[in-house]
């Protein structure tokens, strides 16, 4: 049977199954809206399948397994390793109409979705209701809960409410072999037997696909405070932030950003430098609660005393939304430099607070050697120990590859995660072994065999 | 070659490699202090094995292995369902040699510990140094970390601060193969394929040693304030947890008492009844924070307004260290009745919070029409949706089953999970089935065979 057979039988399986209506064939995939390989992508799907249920997805898996048919899982085609771009002869899995909010529970504050939902249609929907899920990303109108945990998202406010990881009560998910397992738990504490849900999530897809999630809500704050300091060294930065989570407990980001980074960011929006000097580091930090004044007055008792101790050495509380949004801009600008730096290395390493000064003072200086006409900017969440970098623009493919060989492995001499919060997919997949041990690797690779002997899944994503 | 003969064997190659003074031979085992064997237990160790380093308890395993010697693995001997309890045959092999603190992070706020350092030696060690490791239990001067991270261990603050899960940042495991999976990660962000470590948290032990693990703490608080509130019903009580969730963001503890638990706790402690009239439901509230002015303040002018509300019937607010004592001896009267209902049927479940009242109501009329000479009693930690019931005294072992199977079917019921924090060891594994399905298990099942192909680790603990 040659491969173009293979292909049509495939085709006629799943039509079988799900309708004729919930697969678009070949000729059809110029026009359909489920997929980024339009524009950037290297291949197109052979064919696109919309599963509308759960027990859809587990046929649809069943089917691809039994013609060793490999497959990409694709939900909001947001992500930023590579993982949901086809290669070539794969069918695409598409979330897109896996999309019902299917539970809210007010009274526990849980709530069970779809895999497709996007973020901010859920976002949205508990907001209504008076509860609030923490996690948000830039993408938000666009990706989808399921890609959030697949990936464990982590975004600005993960030093208050944890990564997607810790969001997620309970998991769905279809496997290869064309069961579903339903493991919708609801509550915090549960303690029988393996935690099987962590297989997946963080997973990347290369498991099995997740279906439905039971997300873990937290009551909707009604006042936000931000504010940006100015400080005189790292240390101090470190040392702020635990005053800080000691003594704002409704703290939930605390962003650095290097002198660098607001220079350029004061360049590209037109904004002025944010203090009349510049210093080396700036703090931006929000806090969520349920009171203004009192949020407020804390804050600014705080940074009062910080100030006088000199551990912050200026400071910005906002006044108003619109200040508060101009804050933001400095840090927000990172979309415009990502496009002005083209073609740029972007990194969302992992490094343990106690090394990220050595860190950045080390790396910067090496990349500044090496490529002096490029901008290198360093800035991160730093609660989280999660560092990005953006650096760039670079004429050829080598030098991107040697800033990513300088960047991966100063993170393995520190041992750190080459990826705190995108994933490896395809792109990081060559410098994995910088973070994960031969002996891990291995042992992911029996799982993968253990789970989808055929190798059907997201196959060549995170590892091979 | 008889068992006679293959014990000695094992001995031999265990000593040939860890060294005489580490293992102790079946004639001096009655004279260790590692086992709980001596009074309760069934079963003997043929052996026990005291490893020193991490690479020492890899070697033990691979001796086992290569041998197909059974094993228990041994922390404080502080579980609450058997999972250590040697079984007829096996080996020990105890952490509490393996207890030194290796490395502690003042910047990052990290600590990285030996799996046989207890609970409590680590909470001060940290707390000498200005940081704070939230995770608490009654055991806490015997149990271990490594016992802690294999079961999930939960508590009393749960609700601020998560389980042992979400407070391990990295982990080292002891293969039975003989290898030393080292996976010491120092971030909460880390997204660099399956996170490996969550297959070990809470597997109770039958996929591998925790050896050493690295623990995320958070800034110590220098304030706690106290309160007993009186309710009219359980609804009141979880409007009131969203409420303080949301106005008192240093709220760490929110314990339910049922009026009966009440009742049992004033007449086994010889204190008064709480308040002048009895209510149907009592909430016990700890903040931890920076400033007890503050906190306090707080927490009255909350209660004021949930008073005015009539959401909050009557409120003591601790005005000391002692008056706050005497508030958690209620809830903490839980060790003398276990004493006083034995044998007593003692619960752990989890329940999600919308339908915990409906089960507490169902569960007590049942058992209360079925054993009316017995006591019932309700209390949990409501945040986490963790309810714990202690019933007895029950004079027969077929009473005692009765009680589990009405109470782990209604858990089925509500899908909840019949282990919220104890874990399943041997003495829940034959209602796992009313929280696990059959896939679930069958997976477990794999992951075991896939780990420990021998079946030589915990071998018929949560499992079979």
């Amino acid at each position: 049977m040659d491969s173009q057979n293979a292909a049509s039988d495939v085709y006629e399986a799943l039509v079988a199954e799900l309708g004729a209506e919930n697969v678009t064939g070949n000729a059809d995939i110029a026009h359909s809206h489920a997929g980024d390989w339009s524009e950037a992508a290297r291949e197109r799907p052979t064919l696109v399948v919309f599963p509308r249920t759960p027990p859809q997805v587990a046929t649809a898996l069943a089917i691809l397994s039994r013609f060793g048919q490999k497959a990409v899982i694709q939900g909001g085609l947001t992500g930023l390793a590579g993982a949901a771009t086809p290669q070539r002869g794969e069918v695409a899995l598409s979330l897109a109409k896996l999309n019902s909010i299917e539970e809210f529970d007010d009274i526990g504050g849980t709530v069970t979705v779809q895999a497709g939902v996007t973020l901010e249609q859920m976002q949205t929907c508990v907001e209504e209701k008076g509860w609030f899920f923490p996690l948000d990303l830039g993408a938000r109108g666009s990706c989808q809960i399921g890609g959030n945990a697949s990936t464990n998202a982590g975004g600005n406010r993960v030093i208050r409410y944890g990564t997607m990881r810790d969001l997620v009560l309970g998991l769905e998910v279809a496997l290869p072999d064309g069961s579903l397992m339903t493991m919708l738990n609801r509550v915090t504490k549960n303690t029988t037997g393996i935690d099987l849900k962590h297989l997946f999530i963080g997973a990347e897809g290369i498991l099995g696909v997740i279906t439905r999630l039971v997300l873990k809500l937290a009551p909707k704050p009604s006042s936000t405070v931000t504010a940006l300091c100015a400080l005189t060294s790292f240390s101090d930065a470190a040392a702020l932030l635990k005053e800080m989570r000691l003594h704002l407990p409704t703290l939930s980001a605390f962003e650095l950003m290097w002198q660098g980074f607001i220079d350029k960011a004061a360049e590209i929006t037109g904004a002025r430098q944010p203090f009349a000097e510049r210093y080396p580091v700036y703090v931006l930090v929000e806090l969520l609660g349920a009171s203004d004044r009192q949020d407020r007055a804390q804050l600014e008792a705080f940074l009062q005393r910080a100030l006088e101790q000199e551990l912050v050495q200026d400071v910005i509380v906002a006044q108003s939304i619109e200040q508060a949004r101009q804050l933001w801009d400095y840090r927000e600008s990172v979309g415009e430099m990502l496009s002005r730096l083209k073609p740029h290395a972007a990194f969302d390493v992992g490094i343990p607070v106690a090394s990220m000064d050595g860190f950045v003072a080390s790396v910067q200086k090496t990349l500044q050697e090496k490529f002096p006409q490029q901008s290198h900017l360093f800035f991160g969440h730093l609660g989280d120990g999660n560092l990005h970098l953006l650096s760039g623009p670079y004429s050829t493919p080598g030098m991107l590859h040697e800033v990513e060989e300088v960047v991966y492995s100063a993170v393995g001499d520190v041992q750190g995660p080459i990826s705190a919060e995108h994933g490896i997919g395809v792109i990081k997949k060559e410098f994995l072994h910088f973070s994960r041990s031969p002996q891990e690797l291995a042992l992911m690779g029996a799982l993968k065999r253990l789970l989808d002997p055929n190798n059907v899944l997201n196959a060549g994503r995170v590892i091979d």
